[in-house]
C-alpha cells in the first residue's frame, strides 16, 4: 500500500475556474497539503485533515505529503494555478527523485488547472494569440544573469513574455531591471499587461507601453505580459481596449 | 444593443477539464459558432442555434458570430482547449479590428481554459516547471525562417519548448525539420513527449530522446514538449516515468 498523491490546480483563485477534475480530486482525499492561502480557498470537508505550510517551502511540504501517502493514504496538494508552472508538480517530483525509495511507488496524478498568465490573457483579450513564452523572475533557484539572457533571446526572438513572480519583498529591484533590458530590445510602444489577482475579487487590470511600464505597478501577486513588436491594441468607445498579438507574422530582425 | 460574444475554451476533450465559468457561458448562450468538432463536444439545448464550420475558416466564422451578436444576441463561440492560446481568441479580436465599425461595440467575454500542452504536461509529470515555450510550428501564417529561428533561440535560451499544430496533411515535412534543427542545439538525451489526445478516451503518451524523435510519432491532434538540457526522467518500477524540469538551473550555455 504505497497511497496516492494528487497534485491539484486550483486555479486563479474564483471557484469558477476549478475543474470538475480538480473538484473530484480535492473531494476524494483524506488529508489536503498546501501553502496556507491556497488551502483556505478549499472548503472544510469532515474526516479531511489540513497541513498548511509557509511560502518558499516546496520541498519539505512535499516530502511530507509523500511521507503521509506511504501509510496507504489518497492525499492532494493543493496549487494555485496550474501545479505544472512555476508550481507544487515539479516540487513533488524532485522530492520524488531525491528522496526514500519507497516513493517512487506513489501514486502521482497532476490535475491541471487555469494558470495565471491565461487569465490575464483572457482579462486583456489575446495577447498570447501567437508565440510566446514564461519565464520566473526569481532568482532564488537560478542566477540572475540567467534571467537577463533569457529575456534577451525571448526579444530577440519575438516571442511574447509571460513573467511570473516578479517582484517579491526580498527581490524589489529585478522587474525594473527587466524593463531596463526589453526597452533596449522592444518598440518603446509595446504594451505591457498588468494583471493582479485576476479572477478574485479585487482583480486589477492595467495596459501600459513599454517605455512608462514600472515596477511599481507589481507585486506579488501580479503577472505581467509584455507583448511583442506585433502586438496590437484595440481602442473601444466605452469598452476595455482589446490586446491581442496576431496569428501572422512578418520576418523578425 | 450590440450582444455579447463569449469565447469559450473547452479544455482538452473530456468534460472533466470544463470549467464552471465555461459551462455557464456555454448554458447561457443563444448561438453556439465553432468548427464541427468542438461544436459536437457540447451537449444540445433547446432554442439554442449551433453553426458549425470548416478547419482554417477562424476568420469568416469569427465575422459570422459577430454579426449574430450586432441583432443584440448572446453568442458563444467554442474553442478546443484555452481560446487565447492558438486558438479562435485572436482571430476573434482580428474580425473587429479590421471589420465593421459596429463590431467594437460588441461585449466580448474570453474564458479560459487549459490548453493543451497543460494536459500533456500533466500527463508526463511537471515538464513545463521551469521557464518554457510555446510555438505554432504551422507556417501558414508566418514564415518558415522565422520557426526556424525560434527554434534555435530558444533552444540555445535554455526553454522547454512546446509545439502546437506540428504537423498536418499540407505541412508533412516542418516537424521532422524542426528536430533536427533541435538536435544541433541540445543534448542527445533531451526527452520528447508526445501527448495525443490527451484528456480523451483514446490518448496517447510516449517519452523518447531527441536523438529517436521522429515526425511519424505526430499527427494534427498531438501537442509535443521537447526539454531543456536540464530536464530529467524519473523512473519508477510498475508505473510509468515522470519526466519534469527542475525550478532550479545552473547558466545555460
Amino acid at each position: 500500500m504505497s497511497g496516492r498523491l494528487a497534485v491539484v490546480g486550483l486555479g486563479p483563485g474564483d471557484e469558477r475556474f476549478l475543474t470538475p477534475q480538480a473538484a473530484e480530486a480535492l473531494a476524494g482525499a483524506e488529508a489536503l497539503y498546501g501553502y496556507a492561502p491556497y488551502l483556505a480557498r478549499v472548503p472544510e470537508r469532515a474526516g479531511q485533515t489540513r497541513h498548511a505550510s509557509d511560502n518558499r517551502e516546496e520541498l519539505s511540504r512535499a516530502e511530507a505529503a509523500l511521507e503521509h501517502c506511504l501509510s496507504g493514504a489518497r492525499v492532494a496538494m493543493v496549487s494555485g494555478g496550474d501545479p505544472g508552472v512555476f508550481a507544487m508538480a515539479a516540487a513533488v517530483i524532485e522530492a520524488i527523485e531525491a528522496g526514500r525509495p519507497e516513493f517512487r511507488a506513489v501514486e502521482i496524478e497532476i490535475v491541471p488547472g487555469i494558470t495565471a498568465m491565461l487569465a490575464v490573457a483572457a482579462k486583456a483579450g489575446a495577447p498570447l494569440g501567437h508565440d510566446f513564452c514564461a519565464i520566473s523572475l526569481s532568482d532564488n533557484l537560478k542566477p540572475w544573469e540567467l534571467v537577463e539572457r533569457r529575456l534577451r533571446l525571448a526579444g530577440e526572438a519575438g516571442f511574447v513574455i509571460a513573467l511570473y513572480n516578479p517582484v517579491s519583498r526580498a527581490r524589489p529591484w529585478q522587474l525594473g531591471a527587466a524593463f531596463d533590458l526589453l526597452r533596449g530590445v522592444l518598440p518603446a510602444a509595446t504594451p505591457v499587461i498588468f494583471g493582479r489577482a485576476v479572477g478574485r475579487a479585487d482583480q486589477r487590470l492595467a495596459v501600459v507601453p513599454l517605455s512608462e511600464a514600472r515596477s511599481a505597478q507589481a507585486d506579488m501577486a501580479t503577472c505581467i505580459i509584455i507583448g511583442s513588436a506585433e502586438t496590437r491594441v484595440v481602442e473601444r468607445e466605452g469598452l476595455a481596449p482589446l490586446v491581442y498579438s496576431p496569428r501572422s507574422a512578418r520576418v523578425a530582425g
